[in-house]
């Protein structure tokens, strides 16, 4: 398998890659960005997977995230897939909250989606297998995250593989998609109508069924133009309670779903990570 | 004069805002970028101008310069310009180093341009006055700087405002546009072949002829793609030597020209101009 690098740029001591592949689970060419922090020889390499939203590419959290500073600090290495497979051999609709760029991270049982749309196979085994061959120094302490369908791919993912991801956090994540209008649109069309199937790819329903659970930390803002129609906290909180699972809710007075809220806070979610990753 | 506010986000605590308004100078529909940090009543708020590079608008700085946390640590207001007059009516050439988003910060004297190529004006009075009503509680102090094409307008503009900026900075600056390729370009274009003209709009030029000159920080990355052909800092640092003005010049070896240089850089920058902003 190739793994040919595209681009680098040098921040912060350390590089911030590109790469191009072409992900046999996925069957399609997909890109990827990798931060490496320059090496600290005495604090282990962790990673940690930032999940983007609807609509991103791997680039908007490497531009815009403001995190490569603090992760240097802490020595973390960040995986940031795409959000689906592309290209014009990819099934998509002419919609920007489903098909190319909404696949929710899930793998899709439905026709036209279930040949390409696997990325819940593509994250935890085939980028997986990438990454630790690419970077051996790694710890192998994970970590995982995201904004807002990703912040959701990071609570189901992370949910879903609780002996593998020391700790998970979200920026304003479709906590219960099963329940909402984005979710329920994406899971009817790439799980089908049969609302059984969809439990297993819903956070706050894998958190109720879950006996095990990494520390969760959550920032939402209050300003958020999504918040209370797509993004409903209280189901997932209210799961937490019952299992007296300690999840971290941080409402973010005034703050919206921009990038703008994850730099002012990204600072304190890899403080969350690493004091877990480190420890 | 109607300055119409058109988008707000919320980050560390402090507003990124975005206005819109109809420049009398530019005869041009134009948009500016404001970053107003959270207020901090024990520091006087200085205001710091951002001038982009080619290709650029005002939302580059905004978004991926990872600045407003520094620029609320020290209270600086960033008032970010757009890099021309944009619109349909607007003269334009199919090149993207000449014309819309390429206005050097010059006074245009040549046609097509003259009609809306006064970004100078536009700066340093219209855009000013704008500002100065918006807040009125700044404390009178303001630095400049930017990058590339904008790191030029920065030394430009205040070399020749040298009581009114107390410091200015530069990121990969085109120091001597009159000598490089990008330079004489525009030189050409705007102002005619007659090089005479030139250099009141060069600022290794103006740097020899001032009298007064406020301290200045230069950081170039050695890996930046533009750097020796079009990035020539010698004339500009021999020029500093000649008047004993001492400029504080950082090769960044590895870096390139990307927003990647500037937010691993801009800390340093922003300590740089406090110094002189609050002292």
């Amino acid at each position: 398998m190739t793994v040919e690098l595209i681009g680098t740029h040098q921040l912060f001591g350390g590089e911030q890659r590109k790469y191009r592949h072409f992900s046999e689970v996925l069957h399609s060419e997909m890109t990827f960005s990798l931060f490496l922090p320059q090496a600290k020889p005495e604090i282990p390499l962790s990673l940690v997977w930032w999940l983007s939203g609807l609509t991103c590419t791997d680039d908007n959290f490497s531009q815009k995230g403001a995190f490569q500073k603090y992760a240097t600090e802490n020595q973390l290495a960040f995986v940031i897939p795409d959000t689906s497979p592309r290209g014009s051999a990819i099934p998509d609709v002419d919609a920007w909250d489903l098909g190319q760029g909404a696949s929710f991270y899930l793998n899709a049982t439905q026709e036209p989606w279930k040949q390409n749309y696997q990325m819940y196979t593509y994250i935890t085994e085939e980028l997986t297998q990438i990454i630790f061959r690419l970077l051996p120094h790694l710890s192998g302490k994970e970590s995982i995250m995201g904004h807002s369908m990703g912040g959701h791919g990071a609570l189901m993912i992370g949910l879903k593989n609780p002996q593998r991801f020391t700790s998970i956090s979200a920026f304003a994540p479709i906590s219960n998609p099963s329940k909402t209008p984005w979710g329920k649109k994406a899971f009817s069309s790439y799980l089908g109508t049969d609302k059984k199937s969809w439990k297993s790819w819903d956070a706050t329903e894998l958190l109720a069924q879950s006996s095990v659970v990494p520390p969760i930390y959550i920032t939402q803002g209050t300003a958020d133009e999504f918040y209370g129609e797509q993004l409903v906290e209280h189901a997932f909180l209210s799961a937490a309670k019952t299992k007296q699972q300690q999840v971290t809710y941080q409402k973010a007075i005034g703050y919206d779903h921009s990038y703008f809220t994850i730099a002012t806070f990204i600072e304190d979610h890899l403080k969350f990570h690493s004091k877990h990753l480190l420890h």
